[in-house]
């Protein structure tokens, strides 16, 4: 009953870029756990982190990197199994991480961008990490069986690495960009796109995450990265939700080498680039939600006739998370009263009288009543692994489109016992 | 591993009130479905709805009944199985309803007080009610098992009925207040507490939901009751959640016969009164937790040092409505790291430098990093039916208490499965 992941024929791998992934120990079992991209040649780059107040360590080091380094990474270096977060070492334990492979590398500590992902509250075994760097930059290699050991060593709860890759061109020549992300809980990303300014201060705690790493080899400015990657993530990351909790660690980070000898001079070539970037980004944000903590179905939820698209996405997060809502859908029940009364409940001043509803292809609410409708059709068309859900909100022109899944037995069985 | 009911040594029935019950075929199977209170002698009466922009039929109804009888109530009719939500024929039928009542008791149909709970969006069988109001009117009489018969008849998926009463002294005399409640799903509460004001339109929809009745036979009038079924509320009502959806049919309405002679003259009067009122609801609201969909723990959340009542009570809500925190409960697992994620996404501009967590009897984090706690004891305090988490944010002085609970499994499939 699941979506397809993206084809591994997708996974076009970027010059200017090496990738490599080892076991460090940090999760139980003996799996890979410890993940760096490093640019021989450096890279731009720019990030967005997540909205939350509470903010895990390693982002408020990487937003600190990109704002010392004026955006310039020449190494990106991940654990999964802890989160460092809310940690009383937090800070310096990521510092030294930094510094260790900067020292290996033969780079500024400002130039690594650090991520964590997985169990919180737990002071990160830094020593277990320091330990495992030697063989962990001996692995460095551009092949396609490199990027995948990196993808799978950046899960936690995820079922399958996610991957997506687009070629464009640009100043004339052939560009390539890859896009790596892990995320399965914890999932309703609400990236903070105002720029790089302060969050909130202080160390956080979160489980699952999502994280996103995009690679190009044409070449852009770090100002003209964040650009695209915030336009980008408002269409795509901040219009996905599993469960409705953003997490402390939620990050996107895109990186240019420039290896390509692609520089974006026109309008056409940055045109080129932000669809090729909004294409992965969708692309990535659909697998995480496919691949969501027990997910059986995936919904796309598009909210119309609202005054604007915020308000839009306000009613489709309502609904997105609604308990009520989410179970029907596990149960294929077309019970659009519960996404009626989660329309109600979203903050918006709906008219009840205005509200058109439809599930599949058929319409089962008109005027906030029932409209006759093919219950079983209804029914089979909720039983598949994908299915589309309507609402009109009669108030005005804006709509969104939002991706969301049900809520099932499993995903309570994973969240349950995930530490215990 | 449920919290013990309401003691049914606490049934005292008022005076002034006629209770019945019957099966008007609305429920799956042959259950109660319909029930009816009669107050002989009349009765003034105040109520409070839901904040959701979807409102059914009955509480439109409902207040425009108590709007032009200036408060006053001579029958409260209810039935479940069926919201009259989102329906075409919703205020005509229940009109019709409550005409037809109020012809055989004798009442202009102003003085009738209508709900309805259950499924929704499916035309309300008004012939099978009116088919069953005669053998309902036999069967009025002011007995206890009347009284449990009612409480029975207005349930949904509640798994038993729900009862508190109290006496208090009243201008001299003994007085006494009853109260009757349903509601196991879509409970989360938000009455709307400006007074009689207007709502949003139309009709609208939901499944379970939260009724109230709350019967006394001091004398008191529309205002007075108005008033103190507000402020009772506001910290009973208003402080539950099970699920985080606000349904579109909650109501809570608050009668007085006079029956008992007791009229509220001094302020002492008034205050005990209101005592009693907000002990009868906090009982009431604390069972519909602990009987809440698949719930296996009960949650006393207690948020300390905001700034205001609303903004704990808005941190609160945050942390009750998150699955990750509400999973971890079900696995009676002290990540704690969870709640705090769910406090920095309340909305509020808390700093995580200064938030301190409780699970019991133990701090878990302090100044927003793991603070050493015995994990054990830990578990096994959160593997009680009934314990305590506290948030303290640092921001001010102001606190409030919310009771929650866990979300299981078994919630899952309760509501995968209500309809299909």
């Amino acid at each position: 009953m699941r979506l397809p992941a993206q084809s591994s024929s997708r996974l076009i791998v970027p010059c200017g870029f090496r990738f490599a992934a080892a076991a460090a120990g940090l999760k139980k079992g003996s799996g890979l756990d410890l993940a760096l991209v490093e640019a021989p040649g450096g890279a731009s780059a720019a990030a967005v982190f997540t909205s939350n107040r509470v903010v895990a360590a390693p982002l408020e080091v990487g937003r600190e990197h990109l704002g010392r380094s004026r955006g310039r990474v020449g190494a990106v270096i991940v654990n999964s199994g802890n989160a460092n977060c809310a940690t009383r070492s937090g800070r310096a334990v990521c510092e030294k991480i930094c510094r260790a492979v900067a020292a290996r590398i033969g780079l500024p500590a400002r130039e690594v961008f650090p991520s964590s992902t997985g169990v919180i509250g737990v002071e990160l075994p830094v020593e277990r990490i320091l330990r495992a760097l030697p063989e962990l930059l001996a692995r460095r290699g551009s092949s396609r069986s490199g990027v995948l050991r990196f993808a799978r060593a950046i899960m936690t709860t995820d079922t399958r690495p996610k991957l997506a890759a687009a070629r464009f061109r640009c100043g004339g020549k052939r560009a390539t960009l890859l896009g790596i992300a892990k995320g399965a809980g914890m999932i309703a990303p609400r990236l903070r796109l105002s720029g790089h300014r302060r969050d909130a201060g202080a160390t956080g705690s979160g489980h699952a995450t999502m994280l996103v790493y995009l690679f190009t080899d044409a070449a852009a400015a770090p100002a003209a990265l964040g650009r695209a990657l915030r336009a980008a993530c408002a269409q795509t990351f901040n219009r996905i939700s599993v469960d409705g909790d953003t997490s402390t660690n939620d990050t996107v980070m895109l990186a240019a080498s420039g290896a390509a000898g692609a520089r974006m001079a026109s309008g056409a070539d940055k045109r080129r680039f932000r669809d090729a970037l909004e294409t992965v980004c969708r692309s990535l944000a659909r697998q995480i939600v496919a691949d969501g903590e027990g997910v059986e179905r995936v919904v796309e939820l598009r909210v119309e006739g609202a005054r604007s698209e915020s308000e839009a996405e306000q009613v489709a997060r309502a609904v997105a998370s609604s308990p009520l809502v989410k179970t029907a859908w596990a149960g294929a029940d077309p019970n659009w009263g519960r996404i009626l009364a989660a329309v109600g409940n979203a903050g918006v001043p709906v008219d009840p009288r205005r509200v058109d509803i439809f599930l599949g292809r058929q319409q089962v609410c008109r005027r906030g009543r029932a409209a006759p409708f093919h219950e079983r059709r209804a029914h089979r068309e909720l039983s598949q692994a994908q299915f589309g859900v309507r609402v009109r909100l009669g108030r005005g022109r804006a709509a969104t489109t939002f991706w969301t899944c049900d809520l099932t037995a499993e995903y309570v069985r994973v969240n349950a016992h995930y530490r215990s």
